[in-house]
């Protein structure tokens, strides 16, 4: 038996109901809750009523209401896929109902842009404790890119140094700017300022204003731009080898044109603005203008390039690698309807969940995923849609 | 007597209550009306308690509470500086209530982001029945260019052929983005397709595809972009004789640039997008999150050129002339705490009032400026703040 409750019926959230719904010797029963009834109704439509058995309507903000669900579905695994704000009320209405959690991305309080590990981290005794597993961030990046550096410290160096990890969309949706993922969450990330980690502390720079042109094996030379992005925080203290640690997103001259016009305006702002004796905060309303990342899907165009240059020693000498997946938005849309930033965050989160009903990733805790055998996900990343390359032995893009 | 009625309390408005407010000679009551009547009350504080005697909170949408308003003042005249979407109810009540009417910007539908002059040229024949009479756009442009035309028709040229109106704004306010007057009148005026009369008929272009560097006095260079105006419509029906008529603004690259990303997006649209189950137009919310044009005054550097460019014949020979004001933002600030684009907007406003009450102007009917004799109002812009230059004989910058 393996029921999965699954919270939030967004772009991931498609990927992930689809992709279970494929798998019924692992995910026997799913059930699917999100604010809006009628998004899980259309998901259910999609993947057919036999596989998703139940859909409710939940607002995740609020811990009695999402016990009362998780007591009722009596799931073995609660799917956290909505956002990250509400990652705290749902991480307390498991431990209330003693039920295991796992998530793509950590949480950030609402009304503050800044993100980071020590809000979960916090629940660490609480759930051990309880014999309850919390697995933080299963999805590419945090999630893969995790996992990638754990498998490269493992297989290929006695010791890791400096790590880059690189995201690039080489993709084409045909608008004039959109957000590939949830357009709030996606803006708060790239206006703050840019960390990174080197010679035991963090070092912050202005948001987007250190660039590197990387080429991406299946799409080509990008301008890749510096930005902190969560695995950092958990992987230098996973790895404290780690001499450096850096994050690099691709972004195109006109997409970063209207981040910083919506910027200077005020636009992306998250401190609410009097509208007619209302208060809405700005990027909330931007939000509601902008396209619906799930509605990009159709017609999208190239691939992904997602990876993870890691350089260290093996053997006495120094070497650097390159662990990296493409992933092709039209091949994801034609196999689960989305585009490839939502189905790289989907897929893993699925193989996560996987890898805690089969028993391989089990232990009572809240972990990130490098702090478990990478093996058994890599394995599966080649199997479920994922598949990935090293490349040895090449010249490190980065200079030291 | 001359007691006046003001509807509207935005930064051209403070212009006119003041400008107003030192001539009690020529406008002995004021009385102030606007939706908000908080901003009235500012006004009045600013102005004076013995100069603005009477503040009102009215709804200019509705005719019933503006015949009550006006029936309550009984002032000799009503003058309109509100949204131009009220000018039709605003006439409306000064029929019913016998009272004379004047203006600074046509008509458009709150819907429909078009501009003419039909709906208030089709009142021509009630007001001339009532007795009363309507002054159409007495502002700068339109106002003082329609008859710095007539001016230039009454004594330079036995007949005009070409008509460039230029409208230069060389200041800096130091802002990120900001439009000079209502920011939503102004991104409706910019947005919507250019058009210029040529050989008897309206050409249209792409909205600023028709680009001219020119050079302003007491400015410089200046890249300036075609677009319609409405004193194009009525100066080109009363000087038939025109060959061409064309209007152009200046816009400098980074404005521009903000305007093409918020309307790429969708930000600058009227038409109401859904926010959590509301409607709400996003130029609304836009006009919202932008600062108060009245809010840039302070520090405001730099000047405005605005003027008319004529060519046309005398004595046989063709020849070209160029009437224009410059009017310094500082200097306007330190006058009535305005910027100039406000400034020059209120100041012919205040004159074009006068001229109707010293009967100097004042006929039944619904008129356009240059259906006046233009040299009163030439006189009183030299003596009131907005003093005009004639260049005679140059070389038109416009090639034909």
């Amino acid at each position: 038996m393996s029921r999965v409750l699954i919270i939030g019926a967004g772009g991931v959230s498609s990927v992930v109901v689809k992709k279970c719904a494929m798998l019924p010797e692992y995910f026997s029963e799913i059930h699917l809750a999100s604010r809006t009834v009628s998004k899980c109704e259309k998901l259910q439509e999609e993947a057919g009523k036999d596989r998703v058995v139940g859909v409710y309507s939940v607002d995740a903000d609020n811990v009695p209401e999402l016990v009362e669900l998780i007591n009722k579905v009596k799931p073995s695994l609660v799917i956290n896929v909505a956002l990250p704000y509400q990652d705290l009320t749902i991480m307390d209405a498991c431990l209330e109902t003693g039920v295991h959690y796992l998530d793509t991305a950590n949480y950030e309080p609402k009304d503050e842009a800044k993100f980071q590990y020590s809000w979960q981290w916090a629940y660490q005794d609480r759930f051990k404790e309880a014999g309850l597993m919390a697995l933080l961030g299963s999805g590419f990046d945090p999630g893969v890119t995790n996992v990638y550096t754990a498998y490269a410290a493992k297989h290929y160096f006695d010791e890791i140094h400096y790590l880059d990890i690189v995201d690039c969309n080489g993709g084409d949706h045909g608008q004039a700017f959109a957000t590939n993922f949830n357009p709030e969450i996606n803006i708060r990330e790239i206006t703050q300022r840019g960390k990174y980690w080197e010679n035991g502390e963090w070092h912050e720079t202005d948001p987007i204003s250190v660039r590197k042109d990387l080429d991406y094996p299946g799409v080509g030379v990008r301008a890749s731009y510096l930005l902190f992005h969560e695995e950092l925080e958990s992987l230098v203290k996973h790895f404290p080898t780690l001499k450096r640690a850096r994050f690099w997103m691709t972004f195109g001259d006109a997409y970063l044109n209207h981040l910083r016009v919506l910027e200077g305006i005020g636009m992306t702002s998250i401190e609410p603005i009097d509208y007619n004796g209302q208060k809405i905060a700005p990027l909330e309303f931007l939000k509601a203008v902008l396209p619906n990342p799930g509605s990009l899907a159709e017609g999208y165009e190239g691939k992904t390039c997602i990876g993870t240059y890691i350089t260290g020693m093996k053997d006495g000498k120094e070497k650097t690698i390159f662990i990296y997946n493409n992933c092709d938005h039209a091949v994801c849309y034609e196999e689960v309807g989305a585009q490839a930033v939502s189905y790289t965050t989907g897929v893993p989160a699925m193989i996560g969940a996987m890898l805690m009903l089969e028993n391989i990733w089990m232990k009572p805790g809240v972990w990130n995923m490098e702090q478990f055998d990478p093996d058994p996900m890599m394995e599966r990343l080649n199997q479920y849609g994922l598949p990935w390359q090293v490349v040895e032995n090449i010249e490190s893009p980065f200079t030291r």
